[in-house]
Order: structure tokens, then sequence, then C-alpha cells
């Protein structure tokens, strides 16, 4: 009895924070979907005064050594499986929290803000010098963030740490360099391949309330629930969760292609079936929060590539895309269709890259913010850096900063180690969606008849409903049976792309 | 040195305050505009929390008699004006807050939700008796609500003081008699005018989104500023403020009818104008809040009425409608226009009442709540007193129970003494409006020619910018020479309605 009460204790804690993030990302969506410009300077002190409540709750949650008794009743075998997983995910939000002193936070966080605003003018001006201050400042403070969190051999490693639990810089050079090693000869081999794709033919004017009427419909087909969803369109897409019942989701529209909106809804939505798939009585605790960043994008991943750029969904959704937009869809076959959808571009910008050439986006980042990191390249060498592998892994030559490597906000948020876990994320749903096949060997004969709720039931069961229960690595495991390799991206990509450019593979 | 120090310390725990009140505005918005349906068990938890928040806050504001303390040294003469304004106001909040108890608001808050529950099954089955018990109860803790709050003659007179601060039963009879003398006749006289006029041709099939862009064209021009506000659709439309710098409103849409959206549309933009007319320093106090209901209604009604159904404010808008919709509109002469808009039309309904008729809904339902909390009218005979007044005022027979008594949500919200305030905005608008022809006397000129500008800056010198520096009773002295009558107001219809409907005036 005493100890199912600390557990609902903490628990309890854990809701009444709840309230508070809920609050934030409500705030957090109507300042991207909705605010008035002017409301900015505003919203941000109201913001701030629910960081500080969260903050303070959380820093209280031992308040009385709750949570320090827990973890430390935990070799007594007292508590189950679920119980230790609450722990021990707690110990770690807890400590996250407690051990940055609140005047690095500060630091950090006002940084971000200079950082996020030079970083924009660099990129306007096309001139990394003007953002390369506020790149070393905050180079430094990461440095000193790992710190703080503590590390065994590279202070990447306690960076990496904060988005991918459990995923250490050995661990990923080792996984990513095999991506790569597989990547840039395929990468070459497509681009010799004799099968020429015009891509144009696909685009069209499409109104815009159409378009999202036809987004609503795709999402919905794949079982995102609406009335405990929303979609709304902002410039950059994403998926954010108020509670169980309040996942909602933006995409983005351009007038010339449909395709544009609906690849980012497919993908957004893969994020909103994992949240809306949780457990709501785990609401709050990190029973009832997904993995990690990386398993993140594996659902996101699945529904947007694996699933969502496959044949078989198409030959269940074009009809229905042809009907709606039959200029200039009517006129294009479905396997014409297909291929353009699946063309290979090597091109300067990870956002818009397809499925071959995306990861070597993130391997490049990857391995020069690891250096930024570790200390053996200065920040001023980065442009030149990030122009050499531009070359070698894509053979593209970049003809700017602005296109280089000012193209992405992530550094001048702080955001060091965060990149990798969109590679993770590929990799995981090229593993669970082989398991997936296996288990169910008619999957893709269901989606071309437009049945995609075994897929969804098979993720939402093996997946969604564990929270952090399981942590990443022990899910792989115990889903696909072997550890994360790279080995069913590589099958996965060779197998489709082999036909699409009708590679000879020796 | 020591005054300003106190002062200074309440306007930091009222801004304080205000970040949680804005945060309950934002929660409320999305839920009315966004929300998906499942998300509403949470949403109200949510709420709750906030609510606890800012209870908590507020009955704290004077834990160490920094409230009381200031109160008490206002005879010495130590404060200015401004400043006494800010300490008497705030005390009526505090009073407010504290002096119901906290199980008396709950009780009340839970009824509310249970008879809105009962209101609306009633309203369906149009059978009032369904409703009955609850609106007993709701009376009675509305009699407890004036017993907490005290009152010197009449219960009602602590309810309407709440809404309307320092409107008293009396002053309200006295004035609404006024309006009622002259409106029941002149009624009858607008009824018998041989004038008729066919309201049907402005029908026709008006796109939303392109209503949308006419909306917005409008609220701009009238100069809401959408760069600190935004335009919504709801049920119900409303003005929502959560800061200075974001005020938004919303409208609603029939496709068949542009003027329902507009008509909703610059009736918010009034109110907005006024939020957006306080001064941002001083946000979350007193000085930056609007004085009443009462005054806040005379902004909205200005601009939607004395305004918005003019001639001039069409000579300038009709050409572009004609063009935005040339169907049916370029077949209507501006002058049919013009009189369509203003059909007086005795209705069942207050909420599309014409400028003739609104105010008789109002006083009838005034006189009827009056009565209940003063208990010289037991509930179960409301409906037969209801039906007799339409009968009297109005000339019309309610058919049942739905198109009469039950056709409004207040009472089962427990909102007694909120109604009359409509009927005080009418007031105060037509004397503002008056005052405002004498300042800028070819304000009506410049309408025709698209420039708002001069009636908004008069309205935010005279009115907006003060907040809660004057009374209700003050600002009108203040702007308008006078005490609050319904002169204005009188003259105002016997002027415009003459013109349309051809009277005679002996």
């Amino acid at each position: 009895m005493a100890k199912n009460k600390s557990i609902e204790t903490l628990k309890n804690r854990l809701r009444e924070i709840a309230y508070f993030t809920s609050i934030s990302a409500i705030l957090h969506w109507d300042q991207e979907v909705h605010m008035p410009k002017k409301a900015i300077e505003y919203r941000a002190k109201t913001m701030a005064e629910i960081s500080a409540i969260i903050h303070q709750k959380f820093t209280a949650l031992d308040h009385d050594k709750l949570l320090t008794n827990l973890k430390n009743e935990i070799p007594e075998g007292k508590y189950s499986d679920e119980e230790e997983s609450l722990i021990l995910e707690c110990w770690r939000d807890y400590s996250l929290e407690t051990k940055l002193p609140e005047d690095h936070v500060r630091a950090v966080s006002e940084l971000s803000s200079k950082a996020h605003h030079y970083w924009i003018e660099a990129r306007k001006q096309s001139d990394f010098s003007l953002f390369l201050p506020c790149l070393e400042k905050t180079i430094a403070l990461q440095k000193k963030t790992a710190e703080y969190l503590g590390y065994e051999k590279s202070p990447y490693d306690a960076l990496l740490d904060i988005y991918e639990p459990g995923m250490t810089t050995e661990k990923a050079l080792v996984i990513l360099n095999d991506v790569k090693d597989f990547l840039v000869p395929f990468l070459a081999k497509i681009k010799k391949s004799k099968i020429k794709i015009d891509s144009k033919k696909l685009f069209g004017k499409f109104p815009i309330d159409e378009q999202i009427v036809f987004n609503r419909f795709v999402a919905e087909k794949l079982g995102y629930d609406l009335d405990a969803g929303k979609i709304d369109a902002s410039t950059h897409p994403f998926t954010i969760t108020f509670h169980q019942t309040d996942v909602r989701i933006t995409t983005r529209y351009k007038t010339e292609d449909v395709l544009y909106s609906l690849g980012s809804t497919i993908h957004e939505t893969g994020h909103a079936l994992y949240e809306q798939g949780l457990i709501g009585n785990d609401f709050g605790t990190p029973l009832g929060q997904a993995i990690s960043l990386g398993i993140h994008e594996s659902q996101s991943r699945m529904w947007e590539n694996n699933i969502g750029k496959s044949l078989e969904f198409w030959k269940y959704f074009y009809p229905k895309l042809q009907k709606a937009f039959p200029v200039p869809y009517k006129k294009v076959p479905l396997q014409e269709f297909y291929s353009i959808i699946n063309k290979v571009t090597p091109s300067l910008i990870r956002t818009e890259a397809d499925e071959v050439t995306y990861n070597l986006h993130i391997i490049l980042r990857f391995e020069i913010e690891k250096e930024l990191i570790e200390g053996t390249l200065l920040a001023k060498d980065a442009p030149k850096v990030w122009n050499e592998k531009m070359k070698k892994y894509f053979g593209v030559t970049v003809p700017n900063d602005r296109l280089g490597i000012l193209q992405d906000v992530h550094w001048s948020g702080g955001s060091f180690g965060y990149f990798p876990t969109y590679s993770f994320g590929n990799l995981y749903s090229a593993q669970f969606y082989a398991a997936m096949l296996k288990d169910i060997p008619d999957l893709t004969i269901r989606f071309a008849k437009g049945d995609f709720v075994a897929a969804r039931e098979w993720l939402r069961k093996k997946i969604h409903v564990h929270g952090k229960r399981y942590t990443a690595s022990e899910l792989v495991l115990e889903v696909t049976g072997e550890p994360l390799s790279s080995k069913y991206f590589q099958d996965y990509l060779t197998e489709k792309y082999s036909k699409i450019y009708n590679l000879k593979n020796k």
C-alpha cells in the first residue's frame, strides 16, 4: 500500500505540472498559427511566466525526497517494470531540469533570442560572418550545458542524450557512417541512371480551400481523429499536444503544388497518431509521453515515406486525387506519378529532400556540430567544411552561405545534438516497417484497398501505448527482435529505388 | 516617495494577475473558436486550474493590508485623481472577489452548468416547466449573492452594480420607463406607416471566403488594427482581449446574407476599438480596463448603428459592396438599401432586432428579472407575464416558450442584472454620438468620404484612453456636459425613422 501511495503522489504532482505544460503548448500553438504580430512582446512575458511556474513545480517535485526515495527503493524490487520506468524517467527529467543552474538556462534562452535575430539578418544578407559571434557564444554555452549534464566520452554525448536518451556519439558515428557509406555510392548510381523523371508535370493551380478538404480527407483516412485534433496552417509545420484529446497539427500550402501540403500533412499525421495513441490515463507522466525525438520521427517518416510514398498507398488515393484535381492529374498515369513523387535530386536544403539524399544532409551537419562541440573545428571554419562536404557527398556546389550553412534555424536556437534524431527516425522507421510487414503479410494489399487500420493498430499496440515504459533501444529490440541497424533502411532504399531508376545491383 | 512605492507594488501585483486572466482568455477563445470536441473535459480542468490561481492571487492582493492602507489614506489627500481611481476600483474588484464565500461561488458555477443543460433541453422541447426548477434555484442563489454583496434598497441593485457600477434599480427604472414611454407609441406609428420595405431583395449567395475579405476590409477601414487583432468565426460573436496588443473578435457567416456577418463584425469592431484604445502601460490595472458593460456596449452600438447604419457610412461602403457582390446589390439603389437595413419589424427575439424595437426587448426582461429578484413575481408565473408584455409592447403574440421566455441564455448562466446594460449602451451611444457631432460638425461628410479616423480618435481621446479613471456617470458628464438621459436616443430615433417611414411629427 505504501509504495502505491508514493507512486500516486508522484503521478498527481506530474499531472499538476501537465496543466501548465499544456497551457504553454496552447500559447505556443496560438503564437505560431494565429497571434497578431504586435502581441509578440506580451506573449513572450506570458510564456515566461508559465515556464517559470513549470520550472518551479518541477524542481519542487522532490522537495520532500519523494522521488529520491522512490529511486533508492528500486533495487529492493518493490516496483513493477512500469513503476520502475516511471520513476527512472521522472528522475531523468528532474535531473535535466535541476542540473542546469537557473542563470545558465536564462543565458541560453537570452542568447537564443538574440542569435535568432542575427541568424535571420545573416541569412538575408547571405553573410555568415554576421552570425559567427553568436554561433561562437552558442557553442560555448552548449559546451557548458554538456559539462553541467555530465558525459563519459564526448561533450556531444550529453547533448545527444537530451533528445535521444541512451544514444552516444560513438554509437551514432558507427550507424551514420554505415548509412553514409551506403548512400554516397547509391546516390552516384542513381545520378548515372538513364531514367529521367520530369516532375513539372504535377504542378497546377489548386485552390487552398480544396487542398484543405483533401488534406483533411487523407489525414482522417489514416486514422487521425479530428474530434481530438485539428489541422491549421503555419510557416513551419508541426504537431503539438495539449492533451491526448487535443493533438493538433499544422501544414502549409502552395497554390501550385497540392503535394507540398499533403507531404507535410501526412508527416505530421504520423506524429499525431503517436500522440493520440498514448494512454489518456498516463497523461502528464512519462508513461504517457513519447520515448524520444527519434522514435517520434520514425512515426512521421513511416507514414510520410514508407507508407505515404508507396505505390500501394497511391493505388488507393490517386484516383481520389485525380478526381479532386483533374488538372493535371488526369493526364498523369499512376506509375509516372509514383516515379515523380520519389524522384531523387541532390539539393542544397534538407527540408524538401527526397528519401535518398535526406540523410546525407543530416550526416553532414551531425559531423560538423560534433566537431564544433568537441573543439576540433572552429566555428569560423565551418562554412568551408560545409561546402566541401556538400561537394563530396552530393556532388553539389554551394553558391552562398544562405543556401549553405545558414539554411537552418537549429543552431541559432542552441539545438546541438537534435539533428541526428532525424536520421535515427528514418532508420527506426525502416526497421519497424520491416517488422510490421512480417507481422501483416497483406499489409500493402490493404493499403491499396484504403485500409490503414491494420497499420495504425499495429503501431499503436507495438509502440504508441507504451509511452516511456521502454527506452528507445529496448523498444527496438522488443518490436523488431534486434538492435537498431541501418540494414533495413539500406534494403528498403535499394529495393524501392532500384526499381524506379532501373539500377543493376551487383 | 512612499506613496508611489505602494502604488507601484499594487500595480505590479495586478499585472501579475493579468498574465493569468490573459491566459484564461486565450483558453476561452480557443475553446469557442478552435478546440476539438473531445478536449472539453481536459480543457475544463485546465480552466479551473487557472481560475483558481487568479482567485488565489486576487484574494491575496491585500494580504499585507496594502490595499486597505491605500484606501484609508485617500481622505488624507495624498493621492492624485488617477491614483484614487486606481485604488477605489481595485478595492471594488477586490470586494466583489472576497465578499462571496468560496462555497457560494462554487454553488453558482455548478448550478450554472446544470441550468445551462436544462435550459437547452427545455428550449428544444419548448417547455418552460423543464427549466423552472433550475431557474428557481438560480434566483435563490442570485438573491444570496445580493445579500453577500450588500445593497441599499433593492437586492437587484447589488446585481446591477456588478455589471454597471453605480447604476441602481431606481435610476434604471426612471430612464428605461422614459424609453418605453417613447418607444411603444413610436413603434405603433411606424407600424401604421404606408411605407412598406421589402428586405428579401438583399439575399443572395455570398461565398464565405469573399465575405471574410469584405468583413476584414470594413473592420480595418474603421480602424481595427489587425496587427494587434484577428477576426475568427464562432456561433456567438464576441470580442476578447488578451492584451492591448492582442484584441480578437469573432463573427458569424450565413451564405445567403453578407449583412449578417457584417453587422456582427462592425459591432465587435466597436468593442475592439475600445480595447485597443486603452493604454498599454495601464494593462492589468483598472486604469487599463473598460468602465462598464454599458459603456462598452455604447462603443459597439455606435459603430454598428449610429455610424454603421447611417446613410453616409453606406455612401462610402455601398459602391464597394456592390462591386464585391454585384448580385444582388447592383440592382438595389443606395437609398433603398438604406431603408432595408433599417427596416423596423417587431419580432420575438432581441438578438436580431432593429434599433427601434431592440430596447423594448431589454426593458421587458429587465422588468421581469427585477421582480423575480425582488420577489414580487414567482418564476412559475414569468412566462405569462412575458407573453403579456410582448403583446403590450410589440403587439406580438408569442407562439411558444422557445421563442418566448426561453429564447436567451442569460438567466441559465445566472446573469441577472446584466441585460439592462444593453439598453444603457444604446443610450450612452446616442448621447456620445450627439456630442461627437457637435465637436466635429463635418463628421458625416467624412464618413461619406471613407474617413473614420476623426470619429475613432474622438472616441479614443474622450473615452478609451481613460480606462476606469472615470466612473460611467462621471464620464458621461465629462464628455457630454450632462448626466445620462434618454433624450438623445429619442431624438436620434425620431429624426432617422421619421424620414425612413415618412412620419408626421406633431
